[in-house]
C-alpha cells in the first residue's frame, strides 16, 4: 500500500467528521504526532496486561480483539476492518492494564498516535473535549448493543446480525474460529448454522 | 424524607467531584433546573419507545432497568439505589425512542433535571463537556464489565460479584425474581446458588 502520512491523516479527519468538526490548528496538533505503520499478519497491537498508549487508525487489513479466560481460552470479542479506530480504550482511560489483546488477522497497514497526545487536547481544547465525550458516547452505544444480543438473541440470530452489520467482509477474511468465539458457540455449531442459513 | 432542595442539589455537586469540580457559575446554571420528585413504588420513569429527557439522582429507594424481550418477557439488567444517577442514557444520546424502562423497586425520592439543559451547558462550558466524557467513559466501563461477566463467569460467580459489588443491599432489598433475571437464570436456580453459596 502506497498512503502517505498525509492522505492518511486526512482520510481520519473525514472519518472524524461524524464525531467533531476540527479547525486546522486543533487538527495538526494531533497530526504532527501521527505515524503510520506496517504490521504483519498475527502481531500483537495491544498487549494483555501491559498499560495502552497508542490509538489506530485501519488503513488496510484487519484485527481482532480477545479475553484470555479464566481458563486459559481466548474469547473473540470485536473485529476491526478499514476505517476502524482500534486501541485498548478501557486501558487508556482507567489507567489500567490492558484486560484485552489485539491482534493483526492480516498484514495490517495503520496509522497511529498517543493517546496522552490525545489526553492532553481534551484539556486544552474544548473542541477536542467534545471529540472525547461523542466517542466515548458513540462505543457505549455500541458496548450496550452486544450486551443485549447477548442477552437477548440466540446464537443463530447474534450470526445473522454479525453478518448483516458486516457485510460480506466477515465471511470472506476471518477465521471460522474466530466468529464462533465472537458468537460464543463452538466451530461445530457454527457450521450447522451456516449450513441452516 | 425531609431533604431541601438545596441540599440535593449539594449532595450531587459532591457526587459529581469525582468526574469534575464546578465553578459556583457552572453548577448554577444546572442547578436551577433541578426538581425534587417524589415517586410511589412500581412508578416507571423511563418508558420503553419513549425519547427520554429526563436525568435522576436517586436520593432515597431503588429502581430497576429493564428490556422486554422478543418474547415480550422482561429481563432486568440494572438496579439503582441512593446515590447513583438514573435516566434512559442510550435514548438521550442517540434521540432515539428507549429500548429499556426504568421503574421504582420501592417508593423513590429523587433530583431530576432536563438531559437538554444538560446538553446545552456541553455547548457552553467545556468543563461540562469534559464531565459528558467522563460520564460516558465511566457508563463504557460499567457496561464493558457487565459484558464479560456474561462472557466469563458462570452464574454462580456472577452471583457472587453481583452480592459483593452492591454489599447486602441487593439481597434485602430487591426481589428474588429480578435477582434472577439479572443473572440470566430461572428464580430456581437462583434459590439453589443461595443454599450454597
Amino acid at each position: 500500500m502506497n498512503i502517505t502520512l498525509e492522505a492518511a491523516s486526512n482520510a481520519l479527519r473525514a472519518y472524524l467528521k461524524a464525531f467533531v468538526t476540527f479547525s486546522d490548528e486543533e487538527w495538526g496538533e494531533l497530526a504532527k504526532e501521527m505515524t503510520l505503520r506496517p504490521m504483519p499478519k498475527k502481531y500483537v497491537f495491544v498487549r494483555f496486561g501491559e498499560v495502552s498508549n497508542t490509538v489506530g487508525f485501519v488503513l488496510a487489513g484487519s484485527l481482532r480483539q480477545y479475553y484470555i479466560t479464566p481458563e486459559g481460552d481466548e474469547l473473540t470479542t470485536y473485529f476491526f476492518f478499514e476505517g476502524a479506530l482500534v486501541g485498548g480504550y478501557m486501558s487508556f482511560i482507567g489507567k489500567k492494564p490492558s484486560l484485552v489483546c489485539i491482534e493483526t488477522m492480516e498484514s495490517v497497514e495503520i496509522l497511529t498516535f498517543p493517546y496522552s497526545t490525545l489526553e492532553a487536547l481534551y484539556d486544552r481544547y474544548h473542541g477536542w473535549e467534545r471529540f472525547g465525550r461523542k466517542l466515548a458516547e458513540y462505543l457505549g452505544l455500541g458496548l450496550e448493543e452486544r450486551l443485549l444480543e447477548h442477552l437477548m438473541y440466540s446464537p443463530e440470530e447474534r450470526y445473522e446480525r454479525l453478518v448483516k452489520s458486516h457485510r460480506t467482509k466477515i465471511l470472506e477474511r476471518v477465521p471460522q474460529q474466530y466468529i464462533a468465539s465472537y458468537l460464543g458457540i463452538t466451530p461445530v455449531s457454527l457450521s450447522r448454522i451456516r449450513a441452516r442459513v
